[in-house]
């Protein structure tokens, strides 16, 4: 596609590295920017240069954070021996979001892919170990997505601390609540009905 | 959502303001150039910034352009008689892609559309007539969609236009090249038999 303005092509090589955005909707995107007063991409240039230069990992749960030690590591409330090990912040949104976990998160940041090039290394399954080799965490709960990397990655750290004394657990894998038993798929069908629960346990919904 | 960083928050609400970005989709560009190199994000921040604050539009027909007069305008070979009438920019690009048009553009902004609150005033209807009556124009070529709003702007600009001896033509609406009669819709076979073309003009592919 030629363009009248190198400026607007730049704009649009730019946008569109974006994954999942093609050239036709960087450009798109571009005229709309165009369209709008300047000071509407003069914030989100701001925004976005803010973000990626100042935002912090933090130290203890590698959470997205704009502290050294995130809001939730830093908060005396929470239950310091219960480690919910996820894959990205974005799991630690969705668990925060359920109002029902009152421990703390060890942010992955990925799964175990030998095909996508993500080793053990890559990843902060070292400080989880050290973290639970220290001897104050007497839970840690694998939420990791049910793939063959995701097994991979628990099974992984697993192993390297199954000696230490201490309850490794996952979460439930079911039929949704809500969802109807002939729709669901065999895989999670059968696990619901050999991991079934005493019915007095799923009385309790908080 | 709850974030646990007000700074991604903060760009995750710039991101998903863009048309057909919501709030889930902007989470996962913001993590993603969170997971690049930080200068990455300065070039896109740069580059949409730079973009909206030194682009310009040609003086003469309002395409997007880096100088005062759009390259296409101060071409000495394009012919200036010849005005083809778009709405946007993209059209102008699209034209431009055939490589069979040797005339000029004029790029309204959009097109008369009362339900968005687009009157005449906001459209760079008074600067095209303007354009026409000062004599030099032969011919005036539109190219609007095909819709209601687009018949009704193309027939606004022609009543004011009508009496200032100038051809007026539109494209040819028709079968696609390609295409296949029995599924093309009622409408445009009908109007491409009533408008059918000699034989011998059809010959010509430019």
């Amino acid at each position: 596609m030629e363009m009248s303005s190198k400026l607007l092509e730049n704009a649009v090589a730019e946008i569109s590295q974006l994954p999942g955005i093609g050239k036709r909707t960087a450009l798109r995107l571009a005229l709309h920017l165009l369209k709008q007063p300047t000071e509407h991409t003069q914030h989100l240039a701001e925004a976005l240069k803010k973000m990626r230069e100042e935002i912090k990992f933090c130290k203890q749960c590698h959470n997205i954070s704009d502290t050294d030690v995130c809001e939730l590591c830093a908060n005396p409330l929470r239950d310091k021996t219960l480690i919910c090990v996820v894959e990205d912040v974005r799991d630690v949104m969705a668990i925060e979001n359920t109002g029902l976990f009152r421990g703390l998160y060890h942010v992955l940041g990925g799964k175990i892919s030998p095909i996508d090039g993500i080793g053990p290394s890559q990843l902060t399954i070292n400080a989880l170990v050290e973290k639970v080799k220290q001897g104050a965490i007497k839970e840690l709960i694998f939420a990791l997505s049910s793939t063959m990397e995701g097994d991979t990655t628990n099974f992984y750290i697993y192993k390297q601390i199954k000696d230490c004394n201490i309850i490794t657990s996952t979460i439930a894998r079911g039929i949704a609540v809500g969802d109807e038993l002939e729709f669901a798929d065999e895989v999670t069908l059968g696990r619901s009905i050999i991991q079934r629960v005493p019915f007095e346990n799923s009385l309790k919904s908080s």
